[in-house]
């Protein structure tokens, strides 16, 4: 047996018996069982690569939390339930240094998140994760990219910028000097333990015509959803939820944090019109802020408006390439 | 949009429209509906780094063939029918010279199998591939390795070795001096392009107590399979079934490389003793030869035998961390 081989040790602890899986890690596939007749698997997957998505040195058991946090939301944007997940690392050696806190966070994280792991590959070369996703939705209910009809309105949930924040506190911890410290922990576990809105997926089921998570920024995603229903939409950047911490460290920045600054995970999602009144409840049911942030419109373009003044966004996104992490 | 959201592009053509896929490349997730009712999903993950599991320099169509192959072997391992496929890759460069011959490779390999990409992920960084592959499975039938009974036989599909003497020719082509061309394609094309025995492994459910794909080395993967059932083996070595194009490349060596070499994706089973008269018909409807050699005894503990006389496996695997390739 290699030396690869044996991490699977550390990975075992967050393999228990759980519900829907007929069979986890060990043979030469994993099997789970759908929830209930009728459902349809929904996918994804994601890689991070060292010095691309994140820095050389970046704590393993922060690693573990934003790439499960990050690929969850995936599920939770399809209003899908986790069934579980798969890793795949690649490793420059076996060092239980890394291994041990590494394994220990992720399995914390998938009890949390109730998705268990059944499955991998472990193998050597340059520090790269890949976690694919799985979950059961409701094919006649799943909330997808490409439902938004002209009067939908444009919602978000919880409050965005917090995640970009976090970052630069990562990158510049100066520019936090004006933050008390539960501020600063605030902004940063946004960044570090990204929370998806599964409830809030799974209670848009029946509701949203479109959803999408916040990855690449709220203005690049919410572009996302527009160019796969071949709509347009208005948006009122005063209307954006910003947390506390992020004015106070973001000041006249902070709609801009906001509007495109990536990795917040919140859901942004378009509601019927007629389902305006409902929002409230919605809201409670999922346990999360909803904020109507604009509407959807025929003109297949995405206009920026500030107290009704319209902007130019500065940054409509975030380059995977040559982005700044 | 960046350089490798671009990337799509290439794969776009080799994820048509396909039986049992709802939803594709676009979205949060992909969606994937069981062929009937009352199936199981079954999936498998699986890494090649540059550098470790391929030279650098591999032909790109070489790459996706062999990835490919090596992935869907592990549906052929459990009797699944394959519903599509993952892809995650991690490229230094978004290089057309690369990704054409590799995507064009991967959707005519893909479109053999019948098994569509349904979704992926591309981001820049040392040259990694991983690859998930998902299949459904009747769960009463579904071939795990834990089922091996005292008694039953331990049998083979196709010819073993064959890989190890093609990547053999890879890196010593002067090993190949005694072969035709002929020859030298087969093996060659063994390692590069892998065949899964999708057919055989459905055709095995109801049958079969155990399988595994030969992908470490058969009498590490049977080792398997011994592990998981709790039970031990005897081997005959002489009833390894070799190819003319083996033997006259490895002459004296052929038995040894069919018994340790890895990665031929043949099925290693273990059928009970009293279906042994309905092997021909089994061979005969998956379109493969089926070779019996050997037998599960109680002795936790595999026996390897040369004319009954008992021998020492020189190499019983392969090390994922320290191989050769």
């Amino acid at each position: 047996m290699g030396e690869f081989e044996l991490i699977q040790n550390y990975f075992a602890a967050g393999a228990a018996p759980a519900k829907g899986v007929v069979l986890g890690i060990g043979d030469d596939c994993a099997l789970l069982e759908p929830s209930s007749a009728g459902q349809v698997l929904a996918v994804s997957i994601d890689t991070l690569v060292e010095g691309r998505h994140f820095l050389p040195g970046t704590p393993p058991e922060h690693l573990a939390t934003r790439m499960l946090g990050a690929a969850v939301s995936d599920l939770a944007a399809m209003g899908a339930t986790p069934a579980g997940f798969t890793l795949a690392l690649t490793l420059p050696k076996a060092d239980p240094s890394w291994l041990e806190p590494f394994s220990q966070a992720l399995a914390q994280r998938a009890r949390e998140l109730e998705i268990p792991l059944i499955g991998g590959d472990t193998t050597a070369g340059p520090l790269t994760l890949t976690a694919q996703v799985q979950g059961w939705v409701d094919p006649q209910q799943v909330l997808t990219r490409n439902g938004a009809q002209v009067g939908d309105l444009v919602c978000v949930s919880g409050t965005l910028g917090d995640s970009h924040a976090g970052l630069r506190l990562q990158l510049e911890p100066e520019q936090g000097a004006r933050l008390d410290g539960a501020e600063r922990d605030y902004l940063q576990q946004r960044f570090y333990c990204p929370q998806p809105r599964l409830k809030l997926g799974q209670t848009l089921l029946g509701w949203a015509s479109a959803a999408i998570d916040v990855s690449d920024g709220l203005l690049a995603d919410l572009g996302h959803i527009l160019g796969r229903s071949g709509v347009g939409a208005q948006v009122e950047l005063t209307q954006l939820p910003l947390s506390a911490p992020l004015k106070a460290m973001a000041g006249a920045e902070a709609l801009q944090w906001a509007a495109s600054g990536g990795e917040d995970f919140e859901l942004c999602f378009t509601l019927p019109k007629r389902f305006a009144g409902e929002l409230p409840r919605l809201a409670e049911r999922a346990g999360i802020n909803l904020a109507i942030i604009g509407e959807i419109v025929a003109e297949e373009e995405l206009k920026v408006f500030e107290q009704q003044r319209e902007v130019m966004p500065a940054q409509a996104g975030f380059d995977h390439f040559g982005g700044a992490q």
